[in-house]
């Protein structure tokens, strides 16, 4: 997920918001994971927008994305010079209307916003769980999300929403609570990761273990592997971003000169961005949880993991109705793979919308003002609520 | 470049040969740069392979790709378990046929394979250039085969031919030294980087930098950036290959496994092939050089450094006959590059053939056995003796 997240000038802010935490699974209570491994206590830091209606059937569940957090909307203090990543799309009137359905976002295991992830403190030690912290799913993640829609008192989602890795969420949701999930927006995603998709995480988690400072995931509290972790993100940022985005904001324009420098400093706009993306990167993010959330990309394979290796047997499971979005320019999860997910509900005879909007921005459009997108959500969302 | 090169069963290598080295540009004379700079004494590292004719009107120059070396044909010993890198287009009776053609290639300024580069010893000094070698450009790398060509007497190229960086080569040739080359032929080529290709390999450059090892360029004698140079690698190898030639050839397919090993170990094929594709190229390339060459691979610019911004201005100044060569796979240059450059020859007159190639393999498809590449090439370089 990139930084490309603007506040919609037109639209109207969710305003405050505040990140909450919910903590379940106390020891000796702990959450099973599908590794077979299991995590106790699990908190999860989570935020909720608009209000929830008498009979609790307005109820949104966001999911972010690789690198996101629970706050998908609004601002935490006035001065706050930036909204939520999802600002756009998320408030009074906007295309997930707060006026009309009750958002929740929450950060996933494993992150480090605020959910237990790798940076949490191991009660066993005291310490931080670095990488004895276990291997979690996106299944995993699901499963805590839903461990929160008990807390509370969520029995059924109107729908779930996520782009990208979010996306994943969505599936998984769709598949492991088919009675609890009324509608279901996959945006820009795919049902397991292609070699080239595990090959840019791999090197971005090369990156990160080949920095001396990651120190076997043991830096907490000592220098952290920042440069490693710069690299992983500059990896990412490529992948979100199309040749035609590219070549639209950068071009091979220079970055504050007429001529090149001859050495190895920053020559043209587009590496002084990337360098740029590197370093304020580190400031916000864990590099274990980059490791432990790529994984969890990677490891996702609905067809493997609910349908025996076939798609149509892992959405017989689903009874959502859909809306999959795709985008023309995003090679990370290019559209042959939004179109294989399509046919393999309507096979399952389910209720799916389908549309690959043209944009130029690469995986990351669904993150950038886009009035298609923003008004299929709309009109889907609607649509849902009326045939409740 | 990858390692995808097979030795061609069905084709005669041209046996053994052997690299020779030529130095010019000895103190105080030495060579000037494209920068400003200069550098002497300049070594150049090139094998032959075939007979040069009496007239010398069989000179077939082929230009290596960023990783490349002089080694393009033939075995360094009877038991060398690998021929040169573009053994399966060189050779009697293949595509460049050494019974007719009298091939030369030579390493590029700046690499580390025989020619003067970074980790050369600096007269001054006595000790390795490292960062105190000037940057050199694709301008500058051709200047230096020139002067190999009047050491060896040649006046004339019946071609010049190569692919990626090859292909830059190539048409840096076709305008610098017009009266020289009558025919030049740029394989999955570009006239300039664009920004994504600009990208990826600051990036791996950031990869390098980042390593402590490599000391800011001074690590000869020391340990080497060794992780650094391997990420790098991985970097460049995922942009060689293609999503389908990715999927073809792993998949999501476990290495070793049947299921996930919840660590950060190898899970996945494609993981595995990265590593080991990384560690087997730092053996072989040395860190700097990889800085250099990349740094001039993004500087190249046919269109403004020869034709005032205009392609159509830079061609003018050619007069070869062109066969150019894209892949449908390459995302890296992508097809509508060489479109560009066939428009930009074509307004000027010049006899271009273009063909678009399909092929899955990506990038790297100009090294990989493709009959109609062969045939292409060959029907060319004959088609050209024949009018010479």
């Amino acid at each position: 997920m990139s930084e490309y997240t603007e506040h919609d000038k037109n639209g109207v802010s969710v305003g405050l918001v505040e990140k909450k935490t919910f903590t379940f699974a106390h020891p000796p209570d702990r959450m099973e994971l599908e590794s077979g491994a299991s995590l106790g206590p699990v908190t999860i830091a989570y935020e909720t927008y608009g209000t929830l209606n008498a009979d609790k059937s307005n109820v949104v569940l966001v999911a972010h994305a690789l690198t996101g957090d629970s706050h998908a909307a609004g601002y935490y203090r006035e001065d706050d010079p930036k909204p939520g990543w999802w600002d756009i799309m998320i408030g009074p009137g906007k295309g997930i209307d707060t006026n009309r359905y009750f958002v929740i976002c929450s950060n996933v295991i494993g992150g480090c916003m605020g959910s237990t992830g790798p940076c949490s403190i191991n009660p066993a030690t005291g310490r931080p769980y670095g990488i004895s912290f276990p291997v979690i799913t996106i299944g995993d993640m699901v499963k805590a999300q839903k461990a929160l829609m008990d807390h509370l008192g969520i029995e059924r989602l109107l729908s779930v929403v996520g782009g990208s890795m979010g996306g994943m969420q969505v599936l998984e949701w769709s598949v492991r609570y088919p009675d609890m999930v009324a509608s279901a927006i996959p945006l820009a995603t795919t049902t397991r990761h292609s070699a080239l998709a595990i090959a840019f995480n791999e090197v971005a988690r090369q990156a990160i273990m080949s920095d001396p400072n990651w120190n076997k995931g043991d830096y907490y509290g000592g220098k952290t592997p920042d440069l490693g972790l710069a690299v992983a993100r500059m990896i990412g940022h490529i992948t979100y971003l199309s040749d035609e985005a590219m070549k639209q904001k950068f071009g091979r324009r220079l970055q504050d000169k007429s001529s090149f420098s001859y050495d190895f400093g920053v020559d043209f706009q587009v590496e002084s961005y990337l360098r740029h993306q590197g370093a304020s990167f580190v400031e916000r993010f864990d590099a274990n949880s980059f490791l432990y959330i790529t994984k969890a990309a990677d490891y996702f394979d609905l067809e493997e993991q609910h349908g025996g290796g076939s798609a149509v047997g892992a959405f017989s499971k689903a009874s959502a109705r859909f809306l999959v979005v795709s985008f023309t320019s995003d090679w990370l999860y290019p559209t042959y793979q939004s179109k294989a997910m399509v046919t393999a509900m309507k096979k399952n005879g389910l209720a799916v919308s389908f549309c690959e909007i043209d944009a130029d921005f690469g995986h990351d459009a669904f993150l950038v003002p886009n009035r298609r997108l923003t008004e299929l959500i709309r009109g889907f969302l609607k649509s849902v609520s009326a045939k409740l």
